[in-house]
């Protein structure tokens, strides 16, 4: 930590303790510095519009903080080392740049100022966590499609239930990312308003322009209250819960693939550029990036569980708690997004062992319920039926006789499927197994997609445009 | 727990051990008892429509369920007492009533009935916390109106920042609850869909019509997938998520509720009805409801992270775990809602010491930034008016001198604010805290308000017309 | 809530509204109602040796107590029914009982009143959880001696890596839970110490005798100081924390006994009366016991996470947050007691398929470990045997040639096992493989099983002598 | 990440994906490199003595290792850069050194190596906490002897409760680290066993001696069963847990301060040095140390909700996941260390303001209980002597009139205290207020302290001997 002034001198007659500030310190702050220097960039330009600073300071400190964009993009670490946080960072090389760097901090506190630049980070990140989704959601879409008709025993209780396809099973997948892209997307648009103006807690006296700010930095709305803008946190907490359902659902997805290349079921092979040995044991060949999606699949959801310890019982107003949600906040989104790339990747390599995969699924037993629905549409009550049956797989397990033929000796008159296939298409209703529902699914899903990437597509290139219009591009 | 058949006796040789039955019994179920009636109204008419049942045989059907509904509303607890789930206990009344019961078990399993159940259940509970948060808001624009010009200090850090009006502090917690409010109806557009037809997990052999029974039941959409219907707890998850940061918004207004309380802060009188004693001292008087608002609010945040627990590393497809996030979400629905009735309640009631809190904003080194603000517009560079106010309050608080005296004995000319209103005043800023900002806040909160009161009111209608039309009524 | 006047009723010109009061009553209190009296007992005995009831109040007062004590042991709920807690309650009862009864409460105070009675519940229930853990052990041990050869794979990353004998599996969650046995009774043992004469915070002016107490209660220490006897809670965060970590060991089992019941795996056979059919598929036996204990493990750890979140940045001092620790200590308690029965009930009757293990065991691929060490011990250095072997696994698997064949091809001379069991006996080192471990382990285990029958014999007797003797059996 | 062959390259075809090799490597592993040296150290030693290298071997690597040894400790971060993880790194530069070098992984796996470097990672730095504690309880201790007469209101529910003195306050927050102090040295004695020679989950067929290594690094006992040893990471919970504990003491510590420090209490005066300003308001100093001291506690908290979530339903025998418990410890132990550092720096500056907490403490009505007390003695029932002396209260605060006057006025004989110091005083039961009881409290918690220091002494030593043996020191 170089030695420096405190930003607050004046008041004090000394110094912050070295270990103190080492303590209160924000390493994580690369994270959000671009974020910063943009917002400040919208802050010069509102100031002069209000005619607190000069064209030409304008001009000076906006051509400064670009070329600390600059340096920044570069590589935000370096730049940081050695400061306190990013505020300081910046500040400090502007002013060396521009005498007239200090008058930046007019009407504006880094109260209002990390909540902008927290702001700009969720919103940046969250189109991030939107593209991670659709890129494994187009990948599950492209091996639906190709294991369109693979047959595998779907399982409830994990035992094998009903025959299924293998593109039903992945579709299932699909619906729930397509849920928390939408999520995300409902989160953007309630905590899109800029805070910029809100100052310490209670606004300003200098006659600043927000809406001008606001639009400036891309926000449909500005704030309507200073005290709740400065110590809202609700933005984060939904950006954390958000990545916490998704690493939910990377988690299962994971724990079916570790599952699915056990010795025991090997209806996968996992390529060998995504799998590891054993230090010890020659033979081994782990599923550990399935391993690795489940374990870190937890710090989405812990650092969920983080932000709200530190909300809970917090009055109204700043409070240098409200620092330490910025580690989990970064985290949660660097783990999410790393979750869904390496969770693409396996999607898309997996072999899926069909052979496998289908003789699991040829058990007779697993068609009972055809069976029994077909025992009621000749009249027979559903419980009767179900308990007929019953009888029946009892007698097969304890007889090793087949269920057919225990069925026929009982004088019960029913098309036991002879492969799985027959069994999945007598399934036909809407959303269920059949091929038919299958393909509907999968022009839903098309669509879903498209409209998906329209819809993000639009949002990134506003963010772009923005940031491109700020930074003089 | 009674003697019974089991659901599944045919395959079976043995009953279910007792303490087995009572490990997976749901006594929790009263919570769902209506709903899962009015979801079997539905599937009978479904049936009937497909030809499965005669019109005779639904008519007998849902007779009897209407007449159970009646029953179940009286006293669900009662019903429900030594059967081990509300199915269980529903089928066995209805095929005591009618011979055709067994028969609504058809195209229908327990993993889809239950998401239906579960699903009109959060659908009924989210309007009720929709309206709850309404109920506070509104005492809250209620007092931010009594108290437009009470002044007091604004905190950050728990220190004096800038004296702000009581309004401007109320409509910040309004803005919080604001964003509550549109985060559940979010959930609820996002997560609108019934599961109804996707039976064990791969839909059914017979010919229903999903459309109908989901359009009977007030549903916009129908599942797409059986296996992500049956399997999908998103819904839960998002609504004990959005519980939980209402319960956060609760606690930390709770926390200033205690602090105001304390003899050194004294900004409220809480009334007698609202406050309970000592059972060994007789002058206490205790802000124990704020205090049960903020234990409280615990609950919901413990039930998310319990739900994230059960479906972390989850397989698609039914699990017996599923059973048990029951528990978390009735929980989460019952606390959040006594939170807000009782915040509401006391909100309502607290009397609020204006002297004591004017007093309190009186010291005039917190109209220090305005003094700064003069003087930057006097030409002072920010950072250099910060040190010269930081240093004159310095030795306001070491002289025990005036601070405008220390300021002109300086030769610095500015006009520190003799009351604090006038410091409040002077950040006219839109979203700050002068009355012409307070008023346009607090026309913006009515108009929200009734917003709310209109989406909520059509919801509530829709609801409630649809349970009406399936009892018959 | 029955109509009465509160305690506090002096100073307060209005009773507590109706709804407050049930926002804060304590439904729950019948786990401790015992407790309660147990602790007035020795209070009421105290005061007598004090002088400050006379030998005739004292004796009419614990007359009354121990009448009310077999009340509340026959219906405790039903006691409790309409009361807001249980210390009202008894007072209540106690004081229609006898005109002594209002003495009491001298030189006592609800909150070391509170505090005793959760640190009696918490002895008594870890005696309970000690119980239930010495009775799985004893299962495990059971099941391990009738296993002791049955061989199965040794799984790392579910992939097979060696193979090991069941009872050494068995044995691994055996020492899981002596661990778990340990860690209670080393919380036990630093909390042990008794808060009454704590009063509200800060002692008494009764000249009351705390040892005398103590004694009556069973605690070899008393508090030292008062402050800290009335707020610390640490004794229940402990126990939450140990029931958690009992939890997440059972998990643990139960996710191994899914596994092993699915169709693939099929290394167990779970009993008619520890599973559950299908309402829908006949076919279907499910190991929802199983599911019931991995799905309940999720309480134990959020009831945890609930007790943190209500401790976090609460100030010394009782506060009515407080309150709400005992819904979440007494549902850790009840369901780590129920997961322990259930997992016993389990573990004693589950039917392991032998025939299955051994065959999955039975890859020649999983001894390569064992070939690897015959090359080091023949001079090999460790890496290139590793990787000599290696590339033989991988000849073997694409030409599916035995591993031995590729080997003695390739010029390997190494005495590749023909049987699982061989490799297993080539591990013998202490705490490994081979059958001659596994018999120390066992000796060992009995022992341990042994020791800690004897330890919680001798703690439950002092437990119920302490009982019995306050009340005068 | 540099270029190279993969530890298990034989049955390979592919090496490891870039991305892949980023997703699953452990840039934290510097925390654990000394650790693993030390480790590798007794294992070739161990190997040395079962004859598996030769003395010349032995030597060769343990100089090699401990030529590493001084450079990790110069810099692990920089050792450690670009390589996968600790053990990676250190094996290619002992090979690059030392010929024998890949002999060190004969008898030995990643997943015993592992599970050895952090038990021994987590004995050093729970001796590291158990130091942080005892400092923190000394200044507690010495603060308390400085204040011993000082006098505050004690406080129940934030409401002015009794008057207390400074000290005893202090006491009490001693007495939670006690707890804490014990709680770790219980973890440690528990689980302090040493892995090595488990191997992957079986133990080894080379005839090592593992008591001999467990004595080498002074672990009292070593496994008994080698899937437990290999799959444990209770004593990651315990340690994590025992961290959390602490935190939360910490955290109610800071609540404190920060209310203390506010303008409204002012019962506080926090040194410059530990305090910051405001960017913006020249009149502010932040009590910021106490709450990052409050926000950085949700650390641990959850650090260790996360461990629990990766350990729910993880079946036996290494997996990946474990590998991501690694974080959360450490961070764990980072983070409350640093907690207990700045804490006891605030404790030990921070100034008390007597003038000011004796003023608070100064109200009459506060000493009720004590008049109560009176009253009871001179034969009054307490419920009566309780609403007797509310009723005054009430006057007293409607009229004005001291409660004194009052009192007599009723007719009642009693001392009303003059001041708070003789209401203290009258509470002289064991661990109550009077000073002789603080008297008391400050002997037994200096030798609490003391006895501390010579268990944690000893223990260190131990330690430093161990490595010191290993280094050849």
């Amino acid at each position: 930590m170089k030695s420096k002034r405190d930003l607050w001198s004046g008041r004090f007659r000394k110094r912050l303790d070295p270990e103190a500030r080492a303590f209160s310190s924000s390493p994580e702050d690369a994270a959000i510095a671009r974020h910063d220097i943009i917002g400040s960039i919208a802050h010069a330009m509102t100031l002069r519009r209000a005619g607190i600073i000069s064209e030409r300071e304008s001009e000076e400190i906006v051509e400064a903080l670009r070329s600390i964009y600059k340096e920044v993009s570069a590589d935000a670490a370096e730049f940081l080392s050695g400061e306190e946080d990013v505020h300081m960072a910046v500040e400090r090389r502007l002013t060396s740049m521009s005498p007239a760097g200090p008058k930046l901090h007019t009407a504006r506190s880094r109260n209002d100022q990390i909540a902008l630049d927290l702001r700009l980070y969720v919103r940046e990140n969250s189109l991030r966590m939107m593209r991670g989704i659709i890129s494994l959601q187009k990948a599950l879409l492209r091996r639906a499609s190709g294991e369109r008709s693979t047959v595998l025993p779907g399982y409830t209780h994990l035992q094998h239930a009903q025959p299924v396809y293998l593109s039903h099973h992945l579709l299932a997948h699909f619906n729930r990312l397509e849920r928390d892209f939408r999520r995300i997307a409902s989160d953007m648009d309630r905590n899109c308003f800029s805070p910029l103006g809100a100052c310490a807690i209670a606004g300003t006296s200098h006659g600043i322009d927000v809406r001008y700010s606001s639009s400036l930095l891309g926000f449909p709305r500005h704030f309507s209250n200073s005290i709740d803008a400065t110590s809202d946190r609700d933005f984060v907490l939904d950006a954390c819960y958000s990545n916490a359902v998704t690493a939910l659902h990377l988690s299962s997805m994971a724990e079916e693939f570790i599952l699915w290349s056990s010795a025991e079921f090997s209806f996968i092979d996992i390529p060998d550029e995504l799998s590891t040995g054993s230090s010890i044991m020659p033979h081994k060949k782990n599923p550990d990036m399935a391993e690795h999606i489940r374990g870190l699949a937890s710090r989405p959801i812990s650092d969920l569980s983080g932000v709200a310890t530190i909300l809970h019982s917090l009055p109204l107003g700043y409070a240098s708690d409200l620092q330490h949600v910025k580690r989990y906040l970064f985290d949660s989104f660097e783990v999410t997004s790393s979750l869904l790339s390496v969770a693409s990747s396996f999607m898309s390599s997996v072999r899926f062992n069909r052979e496998r995969m289908r003789e699991a699924a040829s058990d007779p037993l697993s068609y009972s319920v055809e069976i029994v629905d077909q025992l009621v549409q000749s009249g027979m009550a559903f419980r009767e039926a179900h308990e007929l049956v019953g009888r029946a797989v009892l007698k097969s397990l304890d007889t090793g006789k087949a269920l057919s033929d225990v069925l026929s000796q009982a004088g019960v008159r029913a098309n036991v499927p002879s492969v799985p296939e027959e069994s999945v298409e007598m399934r036909g209703s809407e959303g269920g197994s059949s091929l038919e529902s299958i393909r509907k699914q999968m022009r839903r899903a098309s669509s879903v997609v498209e409209r998906e990437g329209r819809e993000l597509g639009a949002a990134e290139r506003r963010y772009e445009s923005m940031v491109d219009t700020l930074l003089g591009k």
